[in-house]
């Protein structure tokens, strides 16, 4: 049986970004994943202003700003990656970002964000137009 | 001395594609690389007519076509991945793709291509203004 799994999981998998639901975590950030075997590649689209809480996890990063720019505070650093930008994150590296400008973000995991496909990602899920 | 070696490599790498070298494959093909632990991400550029002869790797990727378009051979189909589309390639899996357009191809790769990154990719330097 294992080995009928392998064989129907291993198909090449097309896909058109347009027609992937855009997942809204709060007013300010939209999210589609696409989840291959030991990678998820998320297209993350930021409003300005918005806030990617403190947090670490166990999965490698890497983040493409395709446009716009994001200002991160990351391993006692501030670097603003801007479009056509790019920054590898190591596992277990906590990190907070801000949208300087509406973003869309290109980020890709190894292995894939468990806790994004399980929706099990509360710090992304605040009230962003409360006021602090 | 492995701890160390372990500190040392987790750090945040910022980089710009602009200031990563463009390796000229052939006449027709230029990539950059950036090398994470576990992903590699390569920017691909490929003019109108390039082609990337039938081959396969152990490595999962995921292909990001964000500019242009590449027409696929690969899994007994043939699909034209265009901008704003996705194929993710099964480890193993034989695929061969020509460019329809100049094309700006985002391919993503767990792990790494070690075979790129040594530059031990001859099925992609060939004479690309051989006549046939």
């Amino acid at each position: 049986m294992a080995d009928t799994d392998a064989i129907e999981k291993a198909k090449a998998d097309y896909v058109k970004w347009k027609e992937i639901e855009v997942e809204s975590l709060n007013s300010l950030i939209g999210r589609q994943l696409i989840v291959g075997s030991n990678m998820m590649v998320a297209r993350v689209l930021l409003k300005k202003g918005a806030k990617v809480p403190l947090h670490s996890h166990h999965n490698e990063q890497i983040t493409y700003i395709l446009e716009g720019a994001l200002h991160f505070h990351i391993d006692n650093r501030e670097i603003t990656v801007s479009a056509g930008e790019v920054l590898c994150i190591p596992p277990n590296m906590p990190h907070e970002a801000l949208a300087l400008e509406d973003t869309v973000d290109l980020d890709i995991f190894n292995p894939p964000r468990q806790d994004w496909i399980d929706k099990d990602d509360a710090y992304l899920r605040y009230d962003a137009d409360a006021k602090a």
